[in-house]
């Protein structure tokens, strides 16, 4: 496809003369590849990310440098999170402008130097995603709402369907659980890292469905239209 | 766009030299423009609907013609399901192809001469679709699965994201959520016309995501995964 110009297996070798890295595996892996870069790149080098978590890796990583002489390679590791990609794995599914018009979380700690947070934010920006900043805390909170939740319902709605009616499913049905269709063991490692606040979001959710489950039972169609009418405006707002 | 060759808006005078009227509206709606399409089309036409729920326009169409004269007007009514559309409404949306390749449920009682449920049928595969039959009964079932929950669980978990994320709101979001855009006080009317089944179906959707939230509560990685599985491989079954 002519998509990797040159491929290197050995993490040390691959790093040496890099000005920035890009670590993109399954979130349990990353503080290991962003240990071993920090240590093997340039001292100019940067680091970051693309895990769908940002709390646990950032502690992870601040623990594995935590010598004295350390904080300085710290310091240049940021992390990010591309809100891009699709179900789908392999470079066969690349995509040069995946980044474009994409909104992209850099979650700095606070700790690193600023011009670092700007060189990774710049990075994005020259992909042509729009960067935002937040705090790897805040940055699960949100994702937890936004992706994590819908993961799992889509899961949970495509397992709850019963098999005599699959060959019924349309449009509707196969966008509603397409998520579904992502790496279960990446997805395993996500909701692992991210377990409080994605039950928090899970809450939030079962709560809602509890007040649309009421009003269809007791045949309160206001009600019904209520939830309907939020839910589609919310989707709405957001696009198409 | 050149989709409507003559508009009239007196349905008497529209149906009265029609072989087939194929009646399009929210489904409380068609009983009534099914009896008056009978009452005026000429002897030998026949009556089809679209719409999303099948046993109450059955029943609904029969109670209204139950006089002794009338039971040769009930069965040139079979009813249809076309399993294809959009949140879309509009002609602006209408697309020649709509129904290529899709599958139209036709939901004769048994009670219709033969001949009229394969003309009905003939027509929808006329339009490049796949028709199956199934009784109003077991296709009301079908679609709570299907359909219908999908546009519950979908306006639930819009409604659900917090405001202050939807802004990081990706394709991943979007998908899961999309048919909660559909017109509301359409499906408003779906819901009631399909409460049992939508009830039955929201349960065993409940149920399963009872089985997620524990597992993540627990911890309980290996269970968790297990529903993700199941989640994927129903997905990838029935398409992309």
């Amino acid at each position: 496809m002519g998509a990797i110009d040159s491929a290197v297996v050995d993490l040390p070798e691959a790093v040496a003369r890099a000005s920035l890295v890009v670590i993109c595996t399954p979130v349990e892996s990353v503080p290991q590849y962003v240990e071993l870069s920090l240590r093997h790149a340039p001292d100019a080098g940067l680091v970051t990310d693309v895990g769908s978590t940002k709390a646990g890796i950032v502690t992870e990583v601040a623990r594995r440098l935590s010598g004295p002489d350390e904080s300085r390679r710290h310091g240049r590791f940021v992390g990010s999170h591309p809100l891009a990609g699709s179900q789908r794995a392999g470079v066969e599914h690349a995509q040069a402008d995946l980044f474009e018009g994409r909104t992209v979380i850099v979650t700095p700690t606070g700790l690193e130097p600023a011009e670092h947070v700007d060189a990774i934010q710049g990075f994005w920006e020259s992909l042509g995603a729009k960067a935002i900043r937040h705090s790897p805390a805040v940055h699960d909170q949100a994702v937890a709402a936004i992706s994590h939740l819908p993961h799992l319902a889509a899961a949970a709605l495509a397992a709850a369907t019963p098999a005599q009616w699959l060959s019924l499913a349309a449009t509707g049905w196969l966008d509603t659980t397409r998520v579904a269709s992502g790496d279960v063991e990446m997805w395993r490692q996500i909701f692992a890292a991210n377990r409080a606040c994605v039950l928090q979001s899970f809450d939030q959710f079962l709560q809602v469905l509890g007040h649309c489950r009421e009003a269809l039972e007791r045949g309160d169609d206001r009600e019904l239209v209520r939830w309907l009418l939020v839910g589609k405006k919310v989707h709405d707002a957001v696009g198409d």
